[in-house]
């Protein structure tokens, strides 16, 4: 059986990914990021659903972007958007598929993993430059170049299976895969029970997803 | 001025990269990598080097790939290669110029720099695979669509002065520009006071620059 490292936030989209890679075959190896992001209960949802949806490990790898600042998600000084703000929003951590995508290429490379999944969407995303199919594409021309394991042949393959769907398509790709969304938590500024604030970016996209798909929202909204 | 993020171990290269890029006028955020190595003095010449040749500041960032295993400067059971070992060398760092790069991404968008440096170089190198052009060729196109300040035009340059020249070549440039080799410290396994074992990799490519470039060896060793 082929490994594979799976980026894994514990939002809806790269659940969804892990389950997509289970479904394929892969022993799975996710990877969560703790980069100082004000909804920290995310890595305590990456860890349940990576356990109930089976990968082999969870490993959560802390990275000091956050310090940096420059982003509403880990500087609490910058206030969130509401839903529908246009351009590219607050929420933009600078490079950080980037610096996620690099730290999954080095542990695939010493866990022999022959690709690497990521969850990133280009349809419903939220003007995002670091989610776009040609960021991926770049990022595995990179690859080809870059370790030990592509000179000898074996280079990594990025796989981003979202970046064309709907999230109503994440959705019900999801449930037929029996993805439980409410353990996902994709609020930006969930609490520490993974509750979700209902009205931030994130929210607003899951939320219309639901409706799309037309299926019941399992979302726990910190106000009900 | 324009500012530039450099990429700063504390070894010839890199102090040398710091010393042509003030050289040209930046404004130079130098950045030290804390990932576990075992020549941890660098990181000590790094912050001298970076406050005597006048760098505005120097940040270290902490990363944990050294905690994946996989190479002999970060994990004390693989043994050192002494000199003239054919392949790609024990001591590669499974993507180690991928995340670097990243983070340095990263921080040059969050100071709205116009330039990264980095002091890879394919001519005396060690066979590492992210030390070639086309490697850095590769993060250049990524990194034309990975930022925010890509998508608004101002992409970042990455520059990689050293990356055809000799090491002989590289003294001669930073000795002209008043680089003190003697606070540098290349040595795979340095001690406390960056003194230099004199026999791994690190120290035979560097002494063969010093004899190549008919130059005076500043390098202090452990057994003189």
């Amino acid at each position: 059986m082929s490994k594979a490292v799976v980026l894994l936030s514990g939002g809806m989209d790269s659940s969804t990914v892990l389950a997509l890679a289970l479904s394929q075959g892969f022993r799975c190896f996710a990877l969560g990021l703790d980069y100082g992001q004000r909804h920290r209960s995310e890595l305590t949802a990456a860890r349940k659903v990576s356990a109930i949806l089976g990968a082999e490990e969870y490993r959560v790898m802390k990275i000091p972007i956050g310090t940096l600042g420059g982003s509403a998600l880990t500087d609490e000084g910058i206030k969130l958007p509401r839903q529908g703000e246009k351009g590219i929003p607050v929420t933009y951590v600078p490079a950080r598929n980037t610096v996620f995508l690099a730290l999954s290429l080095a542990w695939a490379e010493i866990l022999r993993a022959d690709t690497i999944f990521i969850g990133v969407n280009a349809v419903d995303y939220s003007g995002y430059p670091d989610c776009r199919p040609e960021f991926v594409d770049a990022f595995q021309a990179l690859a080809r170049l870059a370790t030990k394991e592509a000179v000898e042949g074996r280079p990594v393959r990025i796989e981003a299976p979202l970046v064309r769907m709907t999230k109503a398509e994440i959705i019900q790709a999801g449930l037929a895969l029996g993805v439980d969304y409410g353990l996902t938590v994709s609020c930006y500024q969930a609490d520490e029970l993974g509750r979700a604030c209902g009205y931030c970016d994130a929210c607003g996209l899951r939320r219309a997803g639901f409706i799309a798909a037309g299926v019941d929202d399992p979302t726990r909204y910190q106000s009900t």
